[in-house]
């Protein structure tokens, strides 16, 4: 079948959310962490956090300016730190509850059942329960011409993850921490283990790399 | 284990790629089917696709302005339009050919084994074997001032889809078309099926959405 976008302009409101936000494939499923200039902290879902770079080290997402997002970007640009968790499929129902529209003043570490973590002296609280956790900086804040969205650019400061999950390539093994695929507004999925190809060259049939051998 | 901005920057260069391109979770698994301006096919994997917005439909991808991706990038500023096509796991191994940088004139299409599908009057080529294809025209090309890389955003023109896939609520059922999730620079996983759960409502119990009930 074809929906055209006049068709898509017609769709009901939440109807078309639901169609659009399934058309980019699975998405990543992440906890952002910050704390307000009194020491408030706040925990919204992501699933829009992508890489960016790899030397320095740089993660994006997107940003809407509406409510709850809005705490988000306010610590953020105000405290210009903030943290990104990994959000383990076992762990779906605390991390999709942190999408309600919460009052000022109200925690979603404790409102939906995460424990803060602080480490060393990094101001922003990680999830204590997320097997993989960024420290992050501001780095830029874009605007989407397009339709008034914001594109954070963030500088990856440290990372904290689980001993077990780093292979000896650098590949880190996010299918075995349990890591969550997301899809449109409110899928979550588990995945299969990774089948993974070495680099590819022209002429040259895809090997596939096998685990321990990498 | 904690691993600092100075460890990530003292790694070798493809272990500094594989670890920091971990760090996001899953990615979307897309095809950006192009031509230039000789009517010459160009296709590559894109594992940044995001979700920009609804109304108007738009997505977003990053382009390193690195080969193979050129050819992309020249192709979408020269014609303005491309086609975005969802890779099911099945398919992995074409899919993962195309990353390879093949010369100048030579169609990744034929190279991998893909067939090019032309629809309506829309200029670029679609990939024939890909259950969700959009058409889409080039909104904004943003430069990321962090590192230089660029964020296309596109609109999104027409969505043709396979049409067991679209559920009553606009929800595209992605795990049931067999659409890959990816990990890092070269994994690639299966899915299991969505476990869905209602908009989240401040101090209720988030509600699992159960199947044909949405």
């Amino acid at each position: 079948m074809t929906i055209t976008k006049e068709d898509i302009a017609s769709f009901e409101q939440r109807y078309r959310a639901a169609f659009v936000n399934s058309l980019s494939g699975f998405k990543s499923a992440n906890l952002i962490g910050s704390r307000d200039g009194r020491g408030a902290p706040n925990l919204a879902i992501f699933s829009s956090v992508v890489h960016l770079g790899s030397d320095p080290a740089l993660m994006g997402f997107v940003m809407r300016p509406v409510e709850p997002l809005r705490h988000t970007y306010r610590n953020i640009k105000e405290s210009g730190a903030f943290t990104i968790n990994a959000i383990p499929f076992a762990l779906r129902v605390q991390a999709h509850a942190t999408s309600a529209r919460y009052e000022d003043g109200v925690s979603e570490f404790e409102a939906c059942g995460f424990s803060q973590e602080y480490i060393g002296s990094f101001l922003a609280p990680f999830v204590k329960e997320s097997p993989i956790k960024l420290a992050c900086t501001l780095a830029d804040d874009l605007l989407i011409p397009a339709n008034g969205t914001r594109f954070i650019t963030a500088r990856v400061e440290a990372v904290h993850l689980s001993d077990d999950l780093l292979r000896s390539d650098g590949y880190v093994d996010i299918a075995k921490a349990g890591i969550a695929a997301l899809s449109s507004l409110d899928g979550y999925h588990t995945t299969g283990d990774a089948v993974r190809y070495a680099y590819a060259k022209p002429g040259i049939p895809v090997r596939e790399l096998i685990y321990g051998t990498e």
